[in-house]
Formats: structure tokens, C-alpha cells, sequence
């Protein structure tokens, strides 16, 4: 009963069989085949014109965009438990040559219109100050909340408004389409947001994300600045592959909708120890430090996220009897 | 007839298994059982305590290594020509904040000590003047000539009294180890060697390289850097897997011969044309246009490399009949 | 009545005779007769060996010692209203390379060892979060507070305790030593502080501070950043012979005394409108809207702080029958 | 007869006097009436809209524009004896946040078209090899040559076809207009230059250098910079008094000539020893170590620029008596 993280999930079958099968030789960095059907697949999957660059990790993605759309004496509006702010190593920083993350409070790591507002107005607009230029959201959030079509689209308005740039951390972007039910394109590009992380690796990846820019005409300085990262593998085809084989059919979908259903079962076990509404596949529970011993004595592997607080996650390939073993765990506490 | 670039070449089917093997759940991050292999199979190939780190790209495992050898207001010593110089997109410059590649001359790309001492003696001991902090060499070179291991230690000599680190970049480093006869130890930490780069995806993997500290301490940075540009993949086990395949029963070594031994069948259909010695697994031959589209229009694709140069790459999966088919080209000229 | 900022008042009379008596030909950048005996000077001040180098701002001699006692991946504690977190435009990430600053809370802009504590405490120690390497205290504080030794002492046995290197932001340290009454020594290298920027500039200077370093060995490495960052200016003798004339005599304890007389008598016209204890030249004072406008149609100029809260700022030349003026407009409100 | 350095001599008296008037208080940074009057009085001097800032170091002039008009990623293309180059100790590198020098030869630092042409198209387009963005040329150059406006022009239209943004480096510009009689317009924005860093101090200035943004849409991202490096003077008045001293009566004009006329003086002594054509105020003379002993000996003082060559640098303030020794000297070698 591991549900520690969806990073420590294996890999889908087919993604393996694509790695497989682009095993032969070709153009070297992203020249190849596979890499030069990604445009192509991920305007089709968006319904617009992007550009779609692999990469090996979300805080590449998160980063290489970012320094695309905030100067390195600029700010980035995010949420004090932002993944970019937690949970990389400073590496905006390191990245956009020394921007700054400007935290923001808001309701399981969600922000909103007013406190994005709120805080800009608190600084003032002198040489002295380091003034906002872009916004940064997550969806799924970093407590398993999800933004809906409309809720990115007001901050998108705002982003207009304020002369922000809009990124999206989308590591679990694929739990938050499974779970409202709107579309890519409306959480996305239509909503404003200029550039997105795509995350594939948590959702039965093996390890290609990517990094979609909705405003095209940055891809020129994001191919320089993922080369200059040495983020430009030499053999990329076998990230486009997997990319592809996640397109395919679907399967970035079934596979959100698969570790949704795990966590939706395992929130049923135990609905007034909820931190949050779970709305994609991260469960957060009030325990006593004796229930929690005792969910351990059970099996059951998770990530103790504070004092009183313990956090499960589902993957792709949650298995029945497992998830189930583990409700009924949770259930009997 | 590809012999464009050994990053064209497939992975060995030896590393396909392995990442399939590895295609499990298991902690994220380097926390798994294969990563945490990795330092014991390297020191003991090397010989001594090392710290194995890997990386995707050979442009990390540089760059990472110089941040850590190299203050940001330092200078690296190489050669004009070298990978970190020309291919690397300023990647030096971004990963040490700021350090200055000091370029010198040297016939095939290789450094000399009075090379470099020469170099260092032009630099005004102030302020004013980026001083020396490292050298970095590359083994084989960017013209596919090999140090061995007497000129390494000879320029590790040299750093260390200047009190320089020692830096190498070992894209080729196999090659290098089969052509010379030499061993890792003596090619490295023995001959004064503080980190090393050391490539494995030109030779026969998919997308995993290594980066090794002789000098341990420097661990605990290299751990953080590494996670702070990116190049912390969450699910790592499918890169300590490749290289932990690349080591067993020396298939690293045995596919540099391969690659070593083709590039020798090519060099003497036509000794009088090279550049170069072939000491390694790279051609450089002098024709001329009429004679480019000769070869070209008999199905040969290279690199051309300047005015009347064209290079060759052979690889560790070069099959016998093609790279007889371009010997007789060559000769045929 | 002008109270805005001490940045706005004159240079004291002896300042600019210093740098008239500077005019004549010498060695370029700190070559000079006046730059070489700064060391000396300063040893005797704080009776005990330092370097000292002079820049023209505080933010450069803040963010040039940060940048040598923090890496580019480590983190800097300091409290959340510091002059380097509000008011320096990101330096300190654009002269580390992009250190992260760690914002504490605490009355009146000043840390607390147990604030510092738990701080370090909430961060998990991996390489996916920032782990900090220094702290940087303010003294006076930006509200006007000042540390006394033994509070600066108990900073310093935390740091020590914790590995963490130690800065002072000493803008306004002048004015703390005359309110404590204090020495130098112990309010700094006594206390465990590394590294001092050593306020003139606001006290009385023209446009030299200076950066004193406790920790010797860093002086080579500070010299390099100097430079640099474009603050080792050609004609260094005029910023040295200011802050030589400020030593003379105790010229800076002078003007921050007499600064702090300025302030007192300021306090004493209005004890219950003060937001903090005046404890060195700042008054924050309570108004509502009427009240501000009415002080402003007197004549007086200052700093609105935030709502319903004002900012004067008393300087080493307030002239008494101003203060006096300006004491009686605020009693009278 | 010191001819070090013009670093080493001093203030010209109205600089100082200018200092001396600015000494009451007024608005701090560069809020107050002196600062505010530099944009109009370059203006006025350059015959166009231009906004013009203080700074302290020609390093930090040049760094700073710089930073504005090439990206971290991008290419410098500059003189190797470049100031820049030579003697900035990789401030380059540390205010763009890793642009790259990309060094090209020229006779006596000059670079000229053809030479620019070459370096570019010596340069692969693509994401590996760092593309150039700007170029940087120095006049008066690093061995007191001088381009005439059709010179710079010439470059001007080659940064335009390439487009590439024009940086001049004119540490000693005001000595090269003497020299051309050609005017500040005609070597600067008329030829295509978009900043200028124009040097005062060692033309007889104190402090204070001018960094001028012809393309004015920059004043505000350098204004930030600015700021962030730490070189926003909390009592900016006494830089922009000592800028606009010299502006006055075209002082600034007088002290070049004065300087010119020295260099000239000298040069007739020795013709047949200049090792480049006198065209500013320095002069580089081949000598013996014998004949440099001797020099010595007579009371010389000058800078040993490498084997066989030494240096003189005039000053504004060159005195008749001491020129005419030293002219003497020379012509007795």
C-alpha cells in the first residue's frame, strides 16, 4: 500500500513500448522524427498553435518558462506553498538570473483574483521595490485543489490587466481536466495563460514533461535557454516518444482519471478527516500521531505532510485491491 | 551510411532491458535501489571512493562540475576548441554564475602544460583580471585525439601547484580508456583529476550520463546543484539502471572498441587524407567539394566540418558492412 | 521641516574638506595614500584586526558581503521588513547568484534567536529546499530599534551553534552604539558578526560607506566582487578620506548623537502616538489623515509609512529651532 | 612626471566647487534638482532626445547598458584588448547574467566591419553556439586610436543589418572628439550607437561617469538595474553636480585637448618610437629595458605595457613644465 507519491509509480506499459520502438538511429537533440511530430500533436491536442518542447523535469519546465516571462529584476506572484517556491532548490532563481517570488496566502495553495491584486498594490511602484511581472498558479494545486476553466480565466483577465504573464504549473494539469471536466484549451491558452509545465512523469510517465508555450514566439529563447540548461538531451527522441504514446488514444486522460478514482474511493473512507476537498488524486487526513502508527503497522506507506497531518496519493495504476485495503485501513481508525 | 555523430546511434538493447527492469515502483528522486548502487560500481571501477551523480546531458555534467570547481568570478582554462567553448550554449557561464572560459591553442583540440602556464603567466596577478581557478581538458578530444594517461597527470601536476582544479570531460572518455590501453584510475583521479564527466550516451546509452567527484566533499553541493538546475529527475531509477548496465561485464568498454575499431578500418582506406591521427572513434578527412559529393551521392552522411574537411563518427553499433561500403568510398576517391 | 530622510541632508563640512584635501594626484583605485591606511583606521576603531573596503552604497557593501558568505543555493534569514528584502530591488539574488532570502517575522523589524530557530527548523533538510547559510540583522532596525550586545551575542551563539554566517546591516549603526551606549566591538565581532556594512552615508558622509569584514580571509574574494560588480571606483581617494574624516575625532558618534538628541525630543511631544520606543533617529507616529495634512500645511515633510502611520527621520544637522518647530506641531495636533 | 594613469590625476577645481554647491539638502537618490536636469542638458549636448545616468565606474556604465542590450544567452562581439575584456574582471559576464565576450583582433583595439562580418559568420545558427546580440567598441580605443564618425557609422550600418545593438565604451570619448573634430552626434547616434558610456573622471572628474541610452525606451530597465547592482547613490546630487560642472562651458572639451596636446608634445620627441599613431592622449613607445631604466632614472613614471613597450597616459591637467621634461627625456633616449 505505497501511496507515498505518484512519482514513485512505474511507468506505462506503452510508454515503454514507445521507448522501444524509437530505439533506431536518427537526427541526434530534437531533430529527429518523434520530436518534430510534437508541435504538431500538441496544437492538435489544444486546439490552437503552440510550441512543445520535452523536457526532463517539471522544474525545468516551471523554470526555462518563467525566465522566458519575467526579466531577472522581476517578481513572480505565487502561493507561499507553491511547488516553485517549496520544492525546487531555489531554481526560479537560479534560472531567471535572480527573480523574485512574491507569496501570496489562499485556501489550499489556490490564489485568487483579489489577493493577486491585493498584493501588487502593496508595492510600491518605485526602483527600490521589485515589481511583479508574472503570475504563477498550479493545477492540480499542491494540496490536490483544482482551478476551474473560469477561476484561471479571472486571473488571466487580471494578468492582462496588470501587464502580468500568466505561466501554469500543469504537473498534475491532467487530474485537474479529469476532475472538472473542462477542457484543455479552456484552462489554458483561452483562460490567458501564456506558457504551461505539462506534467507526464507522475501520470505513468517515464521521464519527458513538457513545456507548452501558447505565446509562439518564445520558443526561439526557450530552445537557447534549454540548451544553455543542458536540458537538451542528445538522443530526444526517446522523450518525444513517450510523449506521443501519452497522447495517444488518450492515455494522459485515462490515467488521470484512473489515480482519481483511487483517491475519490480512498476520500470516501473517511470524509471528516479531510483537510481539503479532494478534487484530484492527493488526499490530506487529520491523524493523531497513534493513528498514524498504526495506518504504518497496517502497510501503509504515505508522506507525513505536518504535525496532525498525513498526505496519500493515488498514481495511474492504483490497484484495486490495494486502494481498497487501504479505505478499509482508514476507515477503521 | 550514418556516420553523422555517435548521438545518432541507438542505445545498446542492454540498456532497453535494464530501464524495463527498472520499471517499478520504488522511492523517488535518486532514493531508489539502483541509484543508490551507484557510487559503490563506481569506485569500484575507478578503483578508489568516488561519488557518482547522474545526469542526462553531457553539458550538465560539465557545467555542474565547473560550478563546483569554479568560483563565479574565476576562470576555466580549455581549448579554444573545446565542447564547453563552442557547443554548450554558454552553459559554462549560466552554471558557474558568471566564470570565464580562458581560450587556448593546441594542436587536435588537446592542452599542453607549457600551454597552460604560458596562459596563466599572461594574466595580471589584480583585481582587474579574471584569475585561473580551473582547467578543464577533454579525453578523447574534440578532434578524436586521446590523452594518455602521463600528459593527464602532467597537467595535474601543473594544477596543482598552481593551485587549479582539474577538470575532464569524458563525453569520449571510453574511447579514450580503449584506445590508450590506459586505465580509468591512471586516466583520472590518479592522474590528478578532480571531477569528471563521463559519457555514456554517445557510447551505446539512451540518456543517462555520469558525473564523478574524486573529490568526495564536493558531494553535498553537486547534490544540490543538480537538483537546482533541473536535472533532479523524479523517477531516477531508469537512469542509474542505464549506467549500472553499461558497467556490467565492461560493455562500456567493449562498445568504445567497436566504435574505436571501425574508425581505424575507415582511417586506412585513406591515411594520407587525415587531419588528424585516429586515436579514438572520429575521422577528420581532407577533400575537396567535388569530392564531398562523391561520397555524399554514394550514400555516405557526415558532418562537414570546415572548408575541405569533413568528419566521421563512427559508433558502437557500427555494422561491418557499411563501414566497409565506406571504406571502399573513401578509397575510391 | 524637512524629516523625510537622513539620506536628504547635507554632508558634513569636514567631509568635504577631507575630499578637497584628497584632490591631488595619487595611485588609482584603492592604491592610494587615504585607501591604504582604511585597514588601520578601522582595526583601532573596533580594536581588533579587520579589512576594510569602501563602496558607495549600502546596498553594495549589504549585497557584496552576502555574496561571500552565502552560496548561490543557500538561503539568507532575515527579518521580513529588512532593508535588503524591501528596498534593494533584489540585489542581494543579483550578487549571490541567487540566494534566497528567508523572511522571519518579529516586533519591530528585529529577529529573535527563537524566531531564528524555528525558522531553520520548518526546513526540511533535502536538496528540494533551500537550507539557509546566513543570517542578516539590521541595527538600528528599519522601525528605529536597536539590538544591544548581548541580544546581538545570543544571535551570534545561534548562528555559530547552527553553522549560519552572520552579517549586520549597519546603515545606522552610529546611532545604535550612541543609544546603547555599547561598543563597537561588542555590538559586532564581540557578538559573532562576520561581515559589517558600516553606515556613513545617512550619518553625515558624502557618498562613502564602508564594508568591514571580521572574517580576514574573505577580503581577497570581496576585493574580486568589488570590482567586479563596478564599485571599484578609479579615484578611490575620495571615498576614503571621507570615512578617514569620519573616524577623526569620533566625528560619526558625534553626528548619530546628536541625530539621536533630535529624535528624543521629538518622542517627548507626542509619548502616546509612538508606534515603537525611539531608540535611535526614526519616529513612526500615529495620525489619522486630518491629522498628517494639518502637520504637512505646517511645513512639515515626511514619509507616510502605511495607513495611519507617519515616518520622520531626524539627521546629524537637524537644526534645533526646526525640531523645536516641528516637536510643537505634533503636540499640538 | 607621473603618466601613469589618468585615473591618478585629480579633480578638475569646478567639479570640485560644483560638489561643494550641491552641499545642502535636497531629495535623496536622484529625486533632487541636479539629477533631475541631466536628461535635458545630454540632451541639448548630444542634439536629441537621450536619458542620461550617473554612475560611479566605467565599468558599471558599460555593464549596465550591457545587460540592457544583450540577454544572458547572447554574444558580446568585442575587441580582444577590449576594456571590457581586459580589465573588468568578468563584470560583463556578472550584470547580463553570462553573455559571452566573443573576442576578435584589429589593429590598435580597432574593430572594423569586415572583421565583425567574419566573427559572425564564423558562427553556426543554432541553439548550440552562442549567437551575438551586440557589439562593443571603444573610442578613444585601449591604445589611443581613434574612429571617425564614418567608422562608426560603417559598424552602425553592419549592427543594423544584423541586428545587432551598438554599445561605445567612451571611457575617453571626450578625447576623441577633440582629436576628430568631429561631433558627439556624428560618433554616436548618428553612426547607430544605442548607449554610450561616457567617461568624465579621468578626464577631470571626481566620481561621477554618464551612462546615455540613446534608444530612451531602456530608461527604465535601467534605472532598475541600476538599483539592483547597487549603484543608485542614496545622495545622487553630487554625481550629477560633478556631470553638470563639466558640461559647462564644454569643460569637459577644454580638459581632452589639454590632455591631446600633451600626448602630441610627447609624441614629436620620439616619432620614430610609437608603436601606434598618437591620436588621443596616450602613447605607447618602444623602448629597451635599458632605455625604460633610464626613463625611470630621470624622474618617469609609466606603465610597462609588455616586453619592449611601455605607456604614458596625458592628463587634463598635464603641466607645461612637466610635459616638456619628459618630452626632453624621450628625445635623449
Amino acid at each position: 500500500m505505497r501511496f507515498f507519491s505518484d512519482n514513485a509509480a512505474a511507468a506505462h506499459p506503452k510508454v515503454l513500448e514507445a521507448i522501444a520502438d524509437a530505439n533506431r538511429l536518427d537526427t541526434a537533440y530534437d531533430g529527429d522524427d518523434w520530436s518534430r511530430r510534437l508541435d504538431g500533436a500538441f496544437s492538435d491536442l489544444f486546439g490552437t498553435e503552440v510550441r512543445a518542447f520535452w523536457v526532463t523535469t517539471g522544474t525545468a519546465a516551471n523554470c526555462l518558462a518563467l525566465a522566458a516571462l519575467c526579466p531577472p529584476y522581476g517578481g513572480i506572484l505565487c502561493h507561499r506553498d507553491a511547488h516553485i517556491e517549496v520544492d525546487e532548490a531555489g531554481a526560479p532563481a537560479f534560472f531567471t538570473g535572480g527573480a523574485k517570488l512574491i507569496l501570496l496566502d489562499g485556501e489550499g495553495a489556490k490564489l485568487t483574483p483579489p489577493a493577486i491584486a491585493e498584493a501588487c498594490n502593496r508595492i510600491r511602484d518605485d526602483v527600490h521595490q521589485v515589481q511583479p511581472a508574472a503570475i504563477s498558479i498550479t493545477n492540480a494545486t499542491e494540496y490536490g485543489l483544482v482551478y476551474r476553466a473560469q477561476e484561471v480565466s479571472a486571473i488571466g483577465d487580471l494578468a492582462k490587466k496588470r501587464r502580468l504573464a500568466l505561466h501554469m504549473d500543469g504537473a498534475r494539469l491532467a487530474n485537474a481536466v479529469a476532475s472538472t471536466g473542462d477542457s484543455l484549451a479552456d484552462l489554458t491558452w483561452r483562460a490567458g495563460v501564456d506558457a504551461l509545465s505539462f506534467g507526464f512523469v507522475k501520470n505513468g510517465g517515464l521521464n519527458a514533461e513538457a513545456l507548452i508555450l501558447f505565446r509562439t514566439e518564445l520558443a526561439d529563447e526557450i530552445a537557447v535557454r534549454r540548451k544553455r540548461a543542458g536540458h537538451l538531451l542528445s538522443k530526444g527522441r526517446y522523450l518525444a516518444a513517450q510523449l506521443l504514446a501519452m497522447l495517444e488514444g488518450d492515455l494522459w486522460l485515462d490515467n488521470a482519471r484512473a489515480a482519481n478514482g483511487a483517491a475519490q474511493q480512498l476520500a470516501k473512507a473517511a470524509p471528516q478527516r479531510l483537510v481539503y476537498p479532494v478534487e484530484a488524486n492527493e488526499l490530506f487526513l487529520k491523524v493523531s500521531e497513534e493513528e498514524a502508527e498504526r495506518l504504518r503497522a497496517m502497510g501503509a506507506d504515505f508522506y507525513e505532510w505536518g504535525p496532525g497531518e498525513i498526505r496519500f496519493v493515488t498514481s495511474w495504476d492504483a490497484q484495486a485491491a490495494s486502494v481498497e485495503k487501504l479505505a478499509a485501513a482508514i476507515a477503521s481508525l
